[in-house]
């Protein structure tokens, strides 16, 4: 993000607690600081990008040298970062407390990985005072894709958007491993499976599944393209803010439960989409494993049938929980509809389901039907998880998304009307 | 069950294939049979006892002398397996497929363990036609204490019952694991955990725990009492007999997929009070845990009352649960009621929640209040679960607990009421 900066003719310093980085920073042409005060010193706008919470606090208020007492008086200050909305909105309470009620808080966490922050392309969920996302309008110019640059309103709204984002790229993250764990039990070919779910046709594909799909069925954990452990870090933002907010989210919750066995068993360094392991003992590489495979032609079509459908059982509650949740923080649903359209949280069922989903929603009318009877989607997944079962393959979030559906079912029979697929959101009403 | 019948003066002949088994009911008396032929021959009841419907279908149908072709004409067919009411249903329809429709089935499972086999002072759920259960009376009496022979109704009713009573049971199995693991996760003294549960002011006991909490601190996994494996059969009819009537189950189905885990870490043949191994790495016998024990009084009375607050929790969601199933299958509520406070399902919540809750699934009238706001339940284990992710301690079945009970909030939140505990049968209604 710093030597973007640098590129596009701006004057940066810089300070990390890893030298080899400040020396490669210094050497792209910026001024590397010594300590974090110095980083600090004259600077109208500041630019923090730490893993967590607990750093923020660190860095900010712990040490000899606190952040707070850095900073100019008036700068702006941009926290990068993902954490909880409540994290910022402590922050920016805790600046009054210590009399820095001056300085400019923009609540913008990023997204998009390195690649994307080197070329100045990412996505940032900028929130904060007008005053302070006018201060900021340059550098986030400078540092996001133009059409990539959201504005969800005050403090805690950046971290919410970004949050509401993340209920579906985490859920995704964990059905990917059960798809294919439930698929090895099965004695699926696991590279004809991730072609079957790729066919655009299929309806279950996710933009992680494809972007995870490979690691997982060639084992690759180490190096992670991004670790479990990240994952368990982010679903504990999701479920512990639902829990203020008093919202469920019983799918991300599964999956942060099996984040947190896959931890128990040493994964937590290794690539999320690995999970699999959790779930499958004989989950080994291709040509390693003793499973024997389907070779009946029939028997396997149904076996890879019932893949898609746990997949698109998942991602389809996911979208019904993400969209019920920004909602029920205030969001913009529009604006997240459009940020997930462009990032790692889409997904097929996404895409045909988030607008109905939304209009519901907004219209408070729930009794509106759309084109898509609940009734195959559940009947599809039952089906799966009932032979799962009958195998001893455990699945978390698949059978989350199941009580999900039933619950749906379930109140919607005793008003005595037909369900649609978008009546999903009734579960987070 | 046997050898009770023969020292109550009846004649009794039997086959088992395990011929030491043949041989001690010879020494007591009976008559073994050679073959399952000979046990059937010219005998106008027959007591088949198996362990699952797979069993029951072999035993039955296949091989050289299926039992079908061996019963009398007119014999009574008492089947005191614990298997699913389709499998009962099933049974009885093939029967009239076969052309042996004269054959009285009766569908009853029993409950009590060995020793009360043998005392002849079993719990009997007893369902079928008036016939068969006035021909199996003398029997069924014989067998079952009299203040615990119950009789449901039609074939398959006998199997429902004992399920409904299983939800209880097997939630409360995985329920005594998690309080134990995260006890230790936390530094606690299991066995001042174990006191403080089974303390009668503390709301929090089950037979369960009664009966297991010994064995799950003490590490006695071999021989098992009762193994894991016969938790993930009993979970595994709840949730396939949920499935079919569309009955939403998110705490058995949580329990169920703890068991499936438990038995990937091969737990499965382990005493079912030893789960808690599953839940927590360092979770060993007294004296050989490298956790630090809490020291500090007000810290160690928060976390005992956090472990209540995880298993007054889920017992509580788990009368509802159990109960608006029981509501959904057409069982008699207070039969039910009787039957659970008598059986190792029965619990502190149960005692104090279930006939406020029957009366509010019977009234249909969900209006109506009782004594016990939810908010207390809701905010205690809310607190629990918040530090249970902080380290990273995973609770399948709490999370879901509090899950259900969120929903439940909400959807009152939004007829602009207050909640009641009995209100947790709104989300099975």
């Amino acid at each position: 993000m710093a030597t973007n900066l640098i590129r596009r003719g701006h004057q940066v310093t810089a300070f990390d607690i890893n030298l080899q980085v400040l020396e490669r920073f210094a050497a792209a042409g910026g001024m590397a600081a010594g300590t974090l005060r110095d980083s600090a010193r004259g600077k109208g706008l500041y630019v923090c990008m730490v893993a967590s919470a607990a750093q923020l606090d660190q860095v900010m208020f712990q040490g000899e040298t606190p952040l707070v007492d850095c900073l100019e008086r008036g700068a702006t200050f941009l926290v990068t970062s993902t954490v909880a909305a409540s994290d910022v909105a402590r922050l920016e309470e805790r600046f009054r407390v210590v009399g820095r009620g001056d300085i400019l808080l923009v609540d913008c966490p990023v997204s998009g990985g390195a690649k994307r922050a080197a070329d100045g392309t990412l996505s940032i969920m900028a929130a904060g005072s007008k005053k302070a996302l006018q201060s900021a309008m340059e550098v986030l110019s400078e540092m996001a894709d133009p059409s990539k640059l959201f504005f969800p309103g005050e403090i805690g709204q950046g971290s919410n958007l970004k949050m509401v984002h993340q209920v579906l790229a985490d859920v995704q993250i964990v059905a990917n491993s059960e798809a294919f764990a439930f698929a090895s039990y099965l004695g699926l070919d696991l590279y004809e499976v991730r072609n079957a779910v790729l066919d655009p046709s299929s309806g279950a594909g996710s933009w992680m599944f494809e972007n995870r799909s490979l690691r997982t069925i060639e084992h690759k954990p180490i190096p992670p393209e991004s670790s479990l452990n990240l994952v368990v870090k982010d679903t504990a933002i999701i479920t512990e803010t639902a829990l203020y907010h008093r919202f469920p989210v019983p799918l991300c919750s599964a999956a942060e439960q099996a984040g947190l066995l896959g931890r128990l068993h040493g994964f937590g360094p290794d690539d999320d989409g690995t999970l699999a392991r959790m779930y499958c003992p004989h989950f080994e590489p291709p040509g390693m494993s003793s499973v024997k495979l389907i070779q009946d032609t029939t028997e396997k079509a149904y076996a890879l049938h019932m893949i898609l459908s746990i997949l698109i059982g998942i991602h389809t509650v996911a979208v019904a929980e993400a969209l019920s949740f920004a909602h029920c923080l205030g969001l913009d649903l529009q604006m997240v509809i459009e940020l997930v359209n462009m990032s790692a949280g889409t997904s097929s069922a996404f895409s045909e389901h988030s607008v109905g989903m939304v209009q519901k929603l907004q219209a408070g009318d729930l009794d509106v039907g759309d084109a898509n009877p609940l009734e195959p989607l559940r009947t599809a997944l039952a089906l799966a998880l009932s032979r799962a079962r009958s195998i001893n393959c455990p699945l978390l979030v698949a059978n989350a998304a199941l009580d999900v559906i039933t619950e749906v079912e379930r109140s919607g029979r005793s008003n005595g009307r037909g369900l649609w697929i978008t009546d999903l959101v009734l579960y987070y009403r």
